[in-house]
C-alpha cells in the first residue's frame, strides 16, 4: 500500500471526513484490519482566505507546498488537498511537488467523464464559481463547465456564509438552490451538478436534484482510496 | 506556537478527538482563528494489539519510534500517543526520540496529584489492568494506584469487548462498575478512578461514581494545548 500525504486543515472538519473515509474505504477493499498508511499536515483555513483574499497565488502555493514537502518528509509517497479551494493552484503545485498528487477535480471529471456528459453546472461558494479550476480540469475531457448568474451567486454565497456553514438547512433554501438548478437545466443545457463546496450536500441530493450531483470529497476519497490500494 | 506531532490510528476514532480536542482548546486559548500547527502519523491498532499479544515491547517501540521520527522529519517540535496502551513504552520512547513527548499518563498524575490524592484505582482493558506503565508513573508523585481482583478484571475486559467497543451502554453493566468501584473504596481505599481505556466515559462520569474519575484523553489534551501554546 503506499503511504498518502494528506494537506489537512482547510478545514478540519473535511479533514475528519477524509480521515474516516479513507480508512472505511481501505477496509473495504483490504479488509477490516487494514487501515492506511497515512500522514496529515494540518494547516488553517483562515490562512487560505487571506491568500485567496489578497489574490495572493505565490504565498498560496509555498503554504501549501510547505505542507507536502513536510508530507514527503514523512514519508508520503502521494499527496492530496483536502479543500476545493486550494486547487485553485494544484497544477503550480503538482510540478513542484516532490511526490504525485491526485486531484480532486480530476476525480470529479473522471465521474463526469464516465456519465458521458457534455456540459456540467457548478454550485459553490462565489470564489469557486468566479474561478476556472474546476473548468479548467474539466475541459481536459472536452467537458463544459458552466456557473448561475452573477445575482444568483451572491443568492448561494450568502446561503453558505449564513445557513449551511452554522449547520442551518432551510427548505426555502432547498427549493431556491432546485429551482436555480433547473434554469442551469433548461438555458445552460447542464446534465450534471457539481456541488462544489462540501456544505452543499447538506442541503442537496440525487433525490432532491433535477440532475444527477457530482460530489467532489466522496469522489476524491475513492480515487486516493484506488490509488493508494492498486 | 510549537508545532505538534500526534501519533495517530491507534484506534482512528481517539485520533479525532484528539484532533478536535487540540482545534478547540488553541482557539478557546488563542482566538477562534487560531488553529495548531499539526501533523498527525495515523499507524494501525491492529498492529499495536499483535506486538502487545505476543509481548514484542522492541517491536512496539520501535513502529511507534518510526512514526516519531516522521514526525519530526515534518517538523513537529513535540509529540504525542493518543492510545494509553502504546504508552506502555512511553519511557523508551522518550529516551530515543529526538523530540519532547508529552505522556497521557503524566497529565492524568498532575490532575490527581493537584487534588491531593493518596491512592487512585485503574480501570481498562485487562491489559492495562494488569501493566503497570499508569502504576509506574504516578509512583512518582507518590501515588499508588490499584486494580480490582482478577475475577472483576475478567468481567470489566468483557464488558468493554463486547459492550463498550460496541457503542452499547446497558444499565446492568453501569451498576456493576459502580459497585467496582464502591468495592475498591471500602477494601483499597482508593480516592479517584482512572477511567484507563477511552470506552469507559461512555458508561461513567462524575455523577455515577462513587469516587472522582480521571480521564486521561481530554487531561492529556488539555496538557499538549497547554504545552504547545505556552
Amino acid at each position: 500500500m503506499r503511504k498518502l500525504g494528506l494537506v489537512g486543515g482547510t478545514g478540519p472538519e473535511a479533514t475528519v471526513l477524509y480521515y474516516r473515509g479513507l480508512i472505511a474505504g481501505v477496509a473495504k477493499i483490504k479488509g477490516p484490519e487494514a487501515l492506511p498508511k497515512l500522514s496529515i499536515e494540518s494547516l488553517s483555513p483562515f490562512e487560505v482566505f487571506e491568500f485567496c483574499a489578497a489574490h495572493d497565488l505565490t504565498g498560496l502555493t509555498d503554504y501549501l507546498l510547505d505542507a507536502i514537502n513536510n508530507l514527503a518528509a514523512a514519508g508520503a509517497e502521494c499527496a492530496a488537498l483536502t479543500a476545493g479551494t486550494t486547487h485553485l493552484v494544484f497544477d503550480e503545485l503538482a510540478t513542484r511537488a516532490p511526490i504525485p498528487l491526485v486531484s480532486m477535480l480530476d476525480a470529479t471529471r473522471n465521474e463526469a467523464q464516465a456519465g458521458g456528459v457534455s456540459t456540467v453546472g457548478l454550485l459553490g461558494t462565489a470564489f469557486t464559481m468566479n474561478s476556472d479550476f474546476f473548468a479548467r480540469s474539466f475541459a481536459k475531457a472536452g467537458i463544459k463547465v458552466v456557473v448561475p448568474s452573477a445575482e444568483k451567486i451572491a443568492v448561494i454565497q450568502k446561503m453558505i456564509a449564513t445557513e449551511l456553514e452554522h449547520g442551518i438547512v432551510k427548505e426555502v433554501s432547498q427549493q431556491q438552490l432546485v429551482s436555480i438548478i433547473k434554469e442551469m437545466v433548461a438555458e445552460q443545457g447542464i446534465e450534471q451538478v457539481i456541488l462544489g463546496c462540501t456544505e452543499l450536500p447538506l442541503i442537496l441530493n440525487d433525490t432532491l436534484s433535477p440532475v444527477p450531483c457530482l460530489d467532489p470529497v466522496p469522489l476524491h476519497i475513492s480515487a486516493l482510496v484506488n490509488y493508494i490500494t492498486s
